[in-house]
C-alpha cells in the first residue's frame, strides 16, 4: 500500500492510473483542474466530473478539482500540511505540441502552466515531504531526433580534453516540448540543491484507451484524435474508422517510440515501486518499440482492413518543421532491467485500439482531422 | 545610424546603452516596466524616471513606460507596427539568483516573466521584423562551474560512436540562472524555425557605474550592492568605502569573468555591427578578465587602501549551494577578432568604480549587505 498523491487524475493517464492504484489499494489524493475537458472533446463519452469525482470519494480517495497553479496555492498547501505521501505522479501538464505553436498566447500558456505547476510541488515538497518520490511524466521529444543513438540518463561530454557529466542534448521541436525541457532542468536542479528524489519519463507515443480496471462503460477513458490533442496513432485511427485516407506529415519517415496505456501503467508501476536515492534525478526512456510514421500507417491500415474497413495511405504537406527521415535508437534499459514485460505488439495493440473505439464513430467530430498549425 | 528597440532601457546596462546609441546618432525606442526601482535601492541618486523620459522625448526617443510581458501587448504590437528595427536589445529580464531563491513565489516570477518577455519579442519579431537582430544579454552562469573549459557556441558531442552538435552542457545554479538557460532553448528553437537571427551574450559580472556619455550628475546611472541585486563587486567596493570586512561566500575559490560596464557597451557595439545570418542563433562569451573571489577581494582591499579606506577580508559561511573551487577556462574569442579592446584591468576599474561611489557612501543602507538568502 502506497500514499499517492496523482496529479492530473482526469486525465488520459491520470485517469486509468487512478483505478489501477486503486485496485491495488492505495491510499489516494488526486488533483485535476479539467482544463482538458475544456481544450478537446473525447471520442469516447467520458462521464462529467463529477460522477468521477463522486466514486473516487466512495472509495475513500480525496479528489480536488484545482489546479497545480499559484492560484490553488493554499489548497495545495493545505493537502500537503494534512497528508503524507510516498510517491507524487505529475501529470497535470498542458500538453500538445500543436497547441503551443498556434500563437503567443498558447506558447506563453504552455510554458508557465508546466514551470508553475513543477515549480509548485518542488517547494512543497521541500517543505511537507523531502523524502517522497516525484515521478514527472516528460517526453521523447525532449530530444527532438539527434540522427544518432540517444542515452537514457546522463553521457560523458569531452572537450578540450576534459571530460564532464552532463544530460544527453535536448533538441525539443516546439515551445510544449521546450517546456518539458525546462521541467527537467528544474527538477535537476531541486534534487542536486534539496536532495529530492524524482524518476522523470521520457515518454513515447502512448496508444490504447482501455485498462483491466475499466469495467464499466461510465469508467472509459478519454480519446482524443483532434490535430492538437490526439497523437498520430489516435488520428490514423479514427480516419481509419471512418476510411478517410491515413494521413502521415511529409516523407513520414519520422520515427517514434511507441507504448500501449496498459503496458505504461506497468512502467509507471516499476518506477513507484523503485525510488531513487535522495538526491537522485533518475532519468528514463519508456517505450516498447520504435516504428516510423509510414510504418504505423501501414499497420493502422492493414488491421483496419482485417476488421473489414477499407482506407488508404496518403502523405500529405508537413505542419511542422521536422526531420522526415532520421535513425532513431534510444537506449531503454531500466524499465526491462527491473522486470517490464511488455503485453503486447503494436499491430496487436493498434487492433485493440480500433475495437474499442469503432462503436463511437459516428461520433467523429470530421473537422477535427485536418490540420491546420503551422509551424511557419 | 540604426534603429534600435532597447528594452530594459531604465536599468543598469539600459541607461548607459541608451546615452551611449544616443551619442552615436541611432534611433531609438525605449522600454522599461521600472520594475528594478520597486525592488532596489540605487546607492547612487538616480534621476525619477520621468526625468530620464523627458529628456529622451526630448532627444526624439520614443520612451515607453510598459513590460514586456501579455498585459503590455497591445502597447508593444503598436511599437512593431509602427516602427522598423534593425537591432532588438533584450534587456528586460528579471535578474538576481538569490532573489529567485527567496520562495516559491519569486522562482515562479523569475521563471514566468524570463520566459514571457522572450517569447513576446521572438513573436513580434516573427510577425514585424524577421530580419531585425535579436541581442539577449544572458550569463555565463547558464553553464556553471564545470570545473572544465567551456566553449563559445556548439560543440560536437560523441556517443556510441556517432557524433552530434550540441549547446555546451548547462548547469545553471539557481531559478534565476535556469530561467536564462530556458531563454536561450526558446531563442536557439525560433531561430531554427522561424529563421530569426540572434545573438545570445553569456555575460560576466559587470562592473563601473560611469561611462563617457554620464556627463552630468543628473545622468548618473544606478549602483545595486543588496544581496539581491548587487553583484559580488559591488558588495565588495560598497563593504570597502565603509570600512567593514569584506566577505567572500565560504572558501572564495569560486571564479568568474568580470568586465568594466563601458567595456561592456564596447561589445554590444561590436555585436549590434556584426549581426547573424537568417536562422544562426549566435553565441557568444563576454568578459574580459577571470579571477576567484578570494583574488577579487583583495583587489578591492588593496585599491581601498591606497584610496586611505582601511578594511580586511573575512571569508563567512556560503548561503549558496556552489562549488566553492574550482578550474575555470571558458572561450572568448568572438569579440577579441572582432575588434574588441579592453579599456582597463580590474585593479584599474575597481579604483575607478571605489572613486565613483565615495561620495555616497553616507547613503548607504547597512543592512541590505548581510545575506540571509540560502539556497538550502
Amino acid at each position: 500500500m502506497m500514499r499517492v498523491l496523482i496529479c492530473g487524475a482526469d486525465g488520459y493517464i491520470g485517469w486509468p492510473l487512478t483505478l489501477q492504484r486503486l485496485s491495488k489499494g492505495d491510499s489516494l489524493v488526486t488533483i485535476d483542474d479539467l482544463s482538458r475537458r475544456s481544450l478537446a472533446e473525447s471520442l469516447t463519452p467520458i462521464s462529467p466530473y463529477v460522477i468521477r469525482q463522486r466514486e473516487l470519494k466512495a472509495l475513500n480517495v480525496q479528489a480536488f478539482s484545482c489546479s497545480l497553479l499559484s492560484s490553488s496555492f493554499s489548497l495545495l498547501q493545505e493537502v500537503f500540511a494534512l497528508n503524507t505521501f510516498d510517491a507524487i505522479v505529475h501529470l497535470a501538464e498542458q500538453p500538445s505540441a500543436p497547441y503551443s505553436m498556434q500563437g503567443l498566447h498558447q506558447a506563453t500558456l504552455t510554458q508557465n502552466r508546466n514551470i508553475d505547476s513543477t515549480l509548485i510541488l518542488l517547494h512543497l515538497m521541500k517543505t511537507y515531504c523531502p523524502d517522497a518520490h516525484l515521478v514527472k511524466i516528460g517526453t521523447m521529444g525532449e530530444y527532438g531526433t539527434p540522427n544518432a543513438p540517444i542515452s537514457e540518463g546522463d553521457i560523458s561530454v569531452d572537450f578540450k580534453e576534459r571530460s564532464m557529466t552532463a544530460m544527453f542534448p535536448r533538441d525539443p521541436g516546439s515551445w510544449y516540448h521546450l517546456s518539458k525541457v525546462f521541467g527537467t532542468y528544474n527538477i535537476r536542479f531541486a534534487c542536486k540543491v534539496w536532495g529530492l528524489r524524482a524518476t522523470d519519463i521520457m515518454q513515447g507515443v502512448l496508444y490504447g484507451v482501455r485498462t483491466p480496471e475499466i469495467t464499466h462503460e461510465s469508467l472509459i477513458n478519454r480519446f482524443d484524435y483532434d490535430q492538437c490533442f490526439g497523437t498520430v496513432i489516435n488520428r490514423f485511427c479514427v480516419q481509419a474508422i471512418n476510411e478517410f485516407p491515413i494521413t502521415p506529415y511529409g516523407l513520414g519517415g519520422q520515427k517514434r517510440g511507441f507504448l500501449e496505456l496498459q503496458d505504461a501503467l506497468q512502467c509507471l508501476d516499476i518506477v513507484m515501486k523503485n525510488p531513487p536515492e535522495a538526491g537522485e534525478h533518475r532519468v528514463i526512456n519508456q517505450f516498447h518499440e520504435v516504428h516510423s510514421i509510414n510504418d504505423l500507417a501501414q499497420i493502422v491500415k492493414q488491421e483496419a482492413h482485417s476488421l473489414g474497413m477499407h482506407t488508404t495511405v496518403e502523405n500529405i504537406q508537413n505542419p511542422r518543421v521536422e526531420q522526415e527521415d532520421h535513425d532513431y535508437d534510444p537506449e531503454h534499459s531500466w524499465l526491462l532491467d527491473h522486470g517490464f514485460k511488455a503485453s503486447c505488439s503494436l499491430e496487436k495493440g493498434v487492433r485493440k485500439l480500433l475495437e474499442d473505439i469503432t462503436p463511437y464513430t459516428s461520433l467523429t467530430n470530421l473537422s477535427a482531422l485536418k490540420p491546420d498549425i503551422y509551424w511557419r
